[in-house]
């Protein structure tokens, strides 16, 4: 029986010229010529032409079917007649004569154009149809690139001696939380939901030396911008042993160089699909201390930005833009960010203690990273836990580890969400998150529950 | 100057007879033996001894320095004499003879002994430690195997194509959703912790086929047991295009005997530290529906099990025996589950309505891994959420998946604490747990905060 063949992926078509073969997969589009009828199969590995000829015995179950049918096929893989070859799209030479149809399973009519042209939904529609948008190329684009972009990190983690550990979401009332912190109902008690795993990254690495890991961190930002959601995939990786913090400038720079490279080698059509091009590292990205920037773009544009203490957005863009037309480079490094702006484990500059070894790295006018050097010795850390006005009970953790001796080290983090956004050129991170929450939806809008 | 000389890992010293190095890391043990003084150096990859010869230039440093201390060293990696050798550790040939020795961090004597043999923490004092017991050799290899648990699955199943994507932990109410939720306050609404990421993965599938995640689930089980953590990382699968349950029982198989390959491979020196032996899976798993396992359990023990609605503790035990006597395996899976005992999704069985497609693995008398095949037809869907009282409106997004077509398909999935105290025979899901949540702990005791 024909229906007993071996299921062969689409992608793998192109080498079964003359053979009988079966395939699965949902119908993506279906063109009634006649007494002909055309289709366009479509399973994880790609798309095929198949043609359903009138004396065929799938021609009934052919006019049944309609798109998004999840359909059994089998046919004969033919070659195309060289005018209707098409080199631009893949299967382009082939075609697949259909000699039986089974459904698999029907669909309803679909209540938007799912087409590859033909697809232009407002963000609040496709994320309304989250579940039926993510069949679309453009968002499986999306997250074929997002899942390269977390691989690859891991994988050069893993090349670099890195341990990976699980930091938890769950965490008890912390010295650092402020308003944004998401309160969990524990018990009798309360708990909250992790902003980062920083101090637990720290710990770890007292432990391990060099670590990373993949985690969701959350912010109850009551904000509904193109650049907020609460629950966000945080990238972080942390390492002792360093010599200063140009170690980790330099860990991080191959960390995004290398996911870059993956990215370009893997995803090539995925890039195409979304009209993205990816930003130039140079061999050495350029990087400047705040103040350096900062006269830099006071000499530029005549603002007036040097004292100020972080750089703004505005500040961002004018930087890149500079360093862009200086030097080739998309990517710029800002470090030494005002000691007391910052959390109290940043490691201060020992020659101007005012100023941190904290580190940025910029592109195309956003910040993709940051990181820098911590401190390591506990008497410090101590003192800084005091002028930070900070309870030590409650990082009791976190101080144990430096009490009993930890290497001088430094680490950093990125979001896979806004590296995801900046790297394809979105405009809004909800675009490149699986299923974005914010302050209005988690899923469906949360306004139509009240 | 010999502080310039580049670090040379503790591992790489056998190769470096002869030669001067440098290296870093902590001081495991110092030990005084007249005018000279032996350490135990230890970092991420390994132990070696040291010894400061009376004449060195480090002998002051050396007497100063204490357990934990983290230093650099210089020196000359010696041959030790034949009659000193020992082959049963790490570098038990050599020596390496301190010249210089810096200290990069002091540590506050310790709370306890964090020798190999002389580590005997009860459970609670470890857990009230975490960030220095994490040090341990023990505790070490506890989290070394689960990463590579972890790391193994994630390598099989993109082997496999499965798509690796990123599962919310935010939800919004759940059809599904019992008491042990954890309940957010969020904004002015209410959101909650995901449970599983099963509907989730479900969707993912209508839009990739096979599809993966590692991701954290929470359960508010108000019990203190050696089983019950409220955090925990679940290793997700799931696949389109099955013939039937026993699709997803193959690829569960060797996805397991796969993560037990790599464990043997890379884990003999933790197997060993941790008195652990693998368990013995066969080329094909003995698999017997629930109520020939309740006959086989009934039969052996007199005790009169068919008919109930589960496996018991004691039936898991009974039946895990019985098979390893009779066949060698290890492992069990049991499938076809009562219906109306089981989550909604679940497939029925065709010839025998009463009865699911779900199956468990079982592994010396405990449950490892659970999945199954699903309901893929929307109507049969459907049906069910009405006959399990469900509000569709719950569960928008996932029955827009299936609305618009959705092949045949399963999965499964485990927990990454539970499988690892299982293969390493540890007694508390706890001691598998980095940093373990439960009623009374999130890092430090609850009770303490009353």
């Amino acid at each position: 029986m024909a229906s007993d063949t071996i299921r062969t992926l689409i992608k793998d078509l192109g080498s079964k010229v003359g053979e009988e073969v079966s395939i699965s997969g949902w119908i993506s589009v279906r063109r009634d010529q006649g007494k002909m009828v055309f289709f366009d199969f479509r399973d994880r590995s790609g798309t095929v032409q198949g043609v359903v000829l009138p004396a065929s015995a799938a021609i009934e179950t052919a006019k049944e079917c309609r798109s998004e049918y999840v359909v059994k096929v089998e046919g004969k893989v033919n070659q195309r007649p060289e005018k209707n070859r098409n080199d631009k799209v893949q299967n382009g030479d082939i075609e697949l004569e259909v000699t039986g149809l089974t459904i698999l399973a029907k669909a309803e009519p679909l209540p938007f154009d799912m087409s590859l042209d033909g697809y232009n939904l407002d963000l609040t529609t496709e994320l309304d149809h989250r579940a039926l948008a993510l069949r679309h190329p453009r968002l499986q684009a999306i997250f074929k690139v997002q899942a390269t972009i977390i691989d690859s990190f891991r994988e050069f983690m893993k090349a670099n001696d890195f341990f990976e550990f699980q930091a938890p979401a769950i965490v008890p009332a912390t010295a650092e939380g402020g308003a944004e912190v998401f309160k969990i109902e524990y018990f009798d008690k309360q708990a909250y939901l992790t902003q980062s795993p920083q101090l637990y990254k720290q710990v770890v690495m007292t432990a391990f030396e060099r670590v990373f890991s993949v985690n969701k961190v959350f912010r109850a930002e009551p904000s509904a911008t193109t650049r907020h959601i609460t629950e966000f995939v945080s990238l972080d990786a942390e390492m002792a042993f360093i010599d200063s913090w140009e170690d980790v400038r330099d860990m991080s720079e191959e960390t995004v160089r290398y996911i870059l490279g993956v990215v370009a080698k893997k995803h090539a059509k995925e890039l195409e699909v979304l009209g993205a091009t990816l930003p130039v590292m140079l061999e050495r990205t350029p990087t400047l201390s705040l103040t350096e920037a900062q006269e830099k773009i006071t000499a530029k544009t005549g603002r007036s930005v040097v004292g100020e203490k972080d750089l703004s957005s505005q500040d961002e863009q004018d930087i890149c833009d500079i360093i862009k037309e200086e030097t080739g480079s998309d990517f710029v490094y800002v470090y030494g960010y005002p000691t007391k702006q910052k959390p109290f484990y940043v490691y201060p500059n020992p020659e101007n203690p005012e100023f941190n070894e904290g580190i940025d790295l910029l592109c195309r006018g956003r910040e993709w990273l940051s990181g820098g050097r911590r401190i390591n010795d506990y008497a410090q850390l101590m003192e800084h836990v005091q002028k930070w006005g900070l309870d030590p009970k409650t990082i009791e953790m976190f101080l144990e580890a430096f009490r009993y001796g930890a290497p001088p080290e430094g680490g950093f983090a990125f979001g896979a969400e806004r590296m995801t956004m900046q790297m394809l050129g979105l405009k809004n991170i909800r675009e490149a998150t699986l299923f974005p929450r914010d302050m209005n939806r988690i899923d469906q809008s949360l306004a139509s529950e009240d």
